[in-house]
């Protein structure tokens, strides 16, 4: 932590601001410049520095940080490539992974014949959501647990792995017994309380980014799940909140290699989301490969101009297989397979 | 709703649009200009319109709503002001109310000398955490039910209503026990487990907008609730985020009068996570009522620069006394009390 | 200046860097902690540092800059107000100054009957726009140099002096001609080469924001002009663009406080392209006065209805009247006058 | 153009709507809702539509555009791709084509040993800013016209044309007698003086994205451009300003498939001022030509730790070598060259 004063801060100013540093078990490092006196704050204590309680001293102008508030999630700390198992392969590994399926489980036979369409055009995993989070109270929330029932018989058909939401904390245990993959959507990514819950899971989980969090703040989102030692975390760019309105969201593709670079976790896309409009989601399914990014969450749905919730969004089962060969002529022309 | 067809849609595309729009129960009203097609959907149906299917069809261009998607919430169902009550007053009245304390309850002593300060200063109710949302799994996470407790014995001593936030569906029930007023933070806005558990506790509820949420999407979440039969909702600005970095949110004040027109239920407004920084808190609570806040929500703390979270905003007592002396100006100014 | 190295940086690295600070002529102190070595970059020298070159070099993380990068405008080097000469009173006085006027001069007679209303409601001065920058090429440009002659006949008949973009630095000296004061819109807040002319003028300023400009933006922005020592600059808030789309920016009412509290110039806030709505221009120009704005720039149209620009977010006279008795309670509940 | 009524119009109201469309020349087609009134605006009329002052009529909810505000810049109207010579080559086609080269010239043999540098691994046109755009006055703001003639020997020496930014209308001629290609910077998109003037120059003009424009403003920038005659113009997306700061802009890899779909005009990425950081250059640059972008204009320095500018985002020859062969296996992949 450095500590900068202001250009007309006292010299008990900076007495009071080094003499706290000392109480709370720290070395202060001086330094004096013509304008302004900056200190360096270095050692160790098991007294944690809460930078804004120095910000509010007299005298001090502003404190910055040095050290990144996330250990678990830092590549700095683990500097290997974490691979999250799937079905027989890894994500983060070589190979890029698609889940596919439609945004919900509408029934049972929308669900099995979606699997079926999506693994035929080599999906890895199956997604489908039976808890949904809808702006209007009025809108279909999903099937629940009957949901999740449709989509464990799906994985029977197909052998694929289900990726589903879970929004209530209380839920996490029945959402274990027939979800491969927990996701937490992009509403729910600071809702502490479920990061608690999934993390203590230990089942695997697909993090969205907040639809306006931060880099850090989706970092220090994982950190809250790998903090109870589950360390199978998969992050998702989705798409930010951004002035533009031609598109859903803004797809920070900028985010892929970034994240690759500040993490060991594996990085997925979600192009579906991120533009909202089915006729644009192979170029940015590319563009995210193109990227980096280790695998793909894509929305197919037998019927689009039918189905319940985002169907503008969605991809036709022949378009979804069109999809997956751009992507591998991306994954092979950046190294890898899919 | 309103479909506009491509400028190259065919005959059949448009046949195909008034086709579904008259299988859904609605009548459609053709205008046909030199460039486009405009489909207009009127009439009553048991079966909801959903725009995004009919954005998915052949030749369409756009889809536009007409009408707002909320009911409970508008002020064009239901125009007059909602008042509910807190500590005799009311919020949404001539009276500006103001909700005063620190970020987290810290221990017992903290939180009752904090209460009988920002009493004595004309404070209407306090607030304070037991439940704290903090970015960080290494924060402070509040001190729960025993910080409720102290809340409690804080009311007791100084007969002020104790708002303070509820994070878990599941501690909805406890949380009521000892709160008078229920707090959705930024966080939790669209956390719709949680929105329907406070719906259905018939508690008073102080919703917080988003970060980044529209006006539109928090009346939405506030729809949650009252859809539930609670109508005691007071919404809450508490600035939004956007590229400026001077500053820890944008408060949106233009929110204020915009969401009047729109809802009847009381806007408060919370300066100090707006602007983040305790030296301009009361610049910004003065514009907030001004703009016609019906209601404040101020962080206080006996000792800013040792708080165990958000010291750098808060105001030690006497600069909430002069604070109070400000907001009770401009309410006179705008013909209100404080 | 602070140079944080990364938690890998070699002993020759850091070696490096202390040499290259030394080379540019300033002295490096360094602070070696568990995880990182940081140096404080101190001393003074004629070459300039930079900061991005720092930044590129190996085992750097990232390079810190202490001080504000704008001299000329930061209330750090000028603690005292600047007063801006404007009618007879000075912007920046305890005195609140009304700007108002039309947003384009659409005939002699609009911009004469304009002048007259607002001078009776107790306007300081006029505005109204000679050269228009419009999004479309196809929409109404302005009316050139007849529009700064009416502007001109305006003054005469009213006394009021004339606000008046100017947007090509060839047109500088024209535009001088006929105004007391020229602005610089949100388009072309760094517009540098605009920037150096009006600087070079001498002539009163009036700089807008950009849209998406930070505060220190604006700051730097204010320096090109001042550095021409040219002083008579007044700064504008007129709305940023978020992700809000119920109004037409975001009108962000902390930078009026920032503001004063970085730099000792004049602020002036627009309401009416901050919401963009005329029924919310009174409620957000009472919260700009309120949070300590010096003046106001208001759009006033006779015929809302038949602008040929902006006529959503103009007030009729009649408003504009009722709008100036709101702005003196306001002003009078923050211990000035308008 | 279609008008929605509030819900508590009245005939009159409606009745008022309908006589002004009518006296504008248009036809009013109605559909009445059981909640609300709709009118479409139909027909043709040699007056133009103003929505706005229909917005202010009393009973007017809101007012809906319907056909796009741009004519040239639209593919609509304008369904062939238009191609932009350059080198022999043409931006648009099959190729994909590189521009490089430093962000500003700082000397003869800088900008010389690039141009070899960059013409060696494949770059197609060189850039170099002679005028820089820059937040402080006090930072170079280029060598001008000397630059010019540096660069112009350049393209001597390598036969790569030369793209130069032009910041003052009246620089327009003698930026013209040396470059090939204009560029328009991200803060002058909307400096329309500027924008005529290059129109009027009938050069090849590269068009930035303003940093927080939309991509409807990025074409009715072009608009001004094109309504000259000149349609010598290509798009550059290079990112935008969000809430985001570990990058130094938001890539918008949306926009490229979405302006591809909107307009003719070709879409170059400029990957440097996306990210900000040369070690993601490459991942972003892999990312703008598998989205589509016909072109990528790259900064490229041999010394980045001594660059006057921008050096942070600058690539070594080297590593741009490098780059040029990811940028062909992309390209490839998508079915085209590089």
């Amino acid at each position: 932590m450095i500590v900068v004063m202001k250009s007309d801060a006292t010299a008990q100013h900076v007495s009071d601001v080094i003499g706290r540093i000392k109480s709370d078990g720290y070395d202060a490092h001086l330094s004096e410049g013509e304008q302004r006196t900056i200190i360096g704050v270095v050692g160790s204590s098991p007294t944690p520095l809460k930078e804004e309680n120095y910000g509010t001293m007299d005298g001090v102008d502003k404190v910055l940080r040095v050290t990144v508030p996330y250990k678990l999630a830092s590549r700095e700390f683990h500097p290997h490539d974490t691979l999250v198992p799937l079905n027989g392969s890894q994500m983060g590994s070589e190979k890029v992974l698609v889940i596919a399926g439609p945004c919900s489980v509408e029934s049972r036979e929308q669900i099995i014949e979606t699997a079926c369409a999506v693994k035929e055009a080599g999906a890895t995993a199956l997604r489908g959501g039976a808890f949904k989070p809808r702006t209007s109270p009025y809108s279909f929330q999903g099937h629940g647990e009957a949901g999740l029932k449709w989509l464990a018989e799906a994985r029977e058909r197909t052998g694929l792995p289900v990726v589903t939401e879970v929004m209530d904390p209380s839920l996490v245990p029945m959402v274990c017994e027939y979800a491969d993959v927990l996701q937490i959507g992009t509403r729910n990514m600071q809702n502490f309380a479920l990061l608690n819950a999934v993390g203590e899971s230990q089942h695997t989980v697909l993090l969205k980014r907040g639809m306006s969090s931060t880099i850090e703040d989706l970092l220090m989102a994982a950190e809250y799940i790998l903090s109870h030692g589950n360390k199978r975390v998969m992050l998702c760019e989705r798409g930010i909140r951004t002035f533009e309105t031609a598109t859903r969201n803004t797809f920070d593709v900028n985010a892929i290699p970034v994240l690759k670079s500040m993490t060991h976790l594996p990085i997925v896309a979600d192009p579906s989301h991120a533009v909202g409009k089915w006729e644009f989601v192979d170029a940015i399914s590319r563009s995210a490969v193109a990227a980096g990014a280790d695998g793909l969450i894509v929305e197919v749905h037998p019927k689009p101009d039918e189905a319940w919730s985002d169907g503008r969004q969605s991809l036709k089962p022949d378009r979804f297989e069109d999809l997956m060969k751009q992507v591998r002529r991306i994954a092979e022309a950046v190294g890898r397979t899919a």
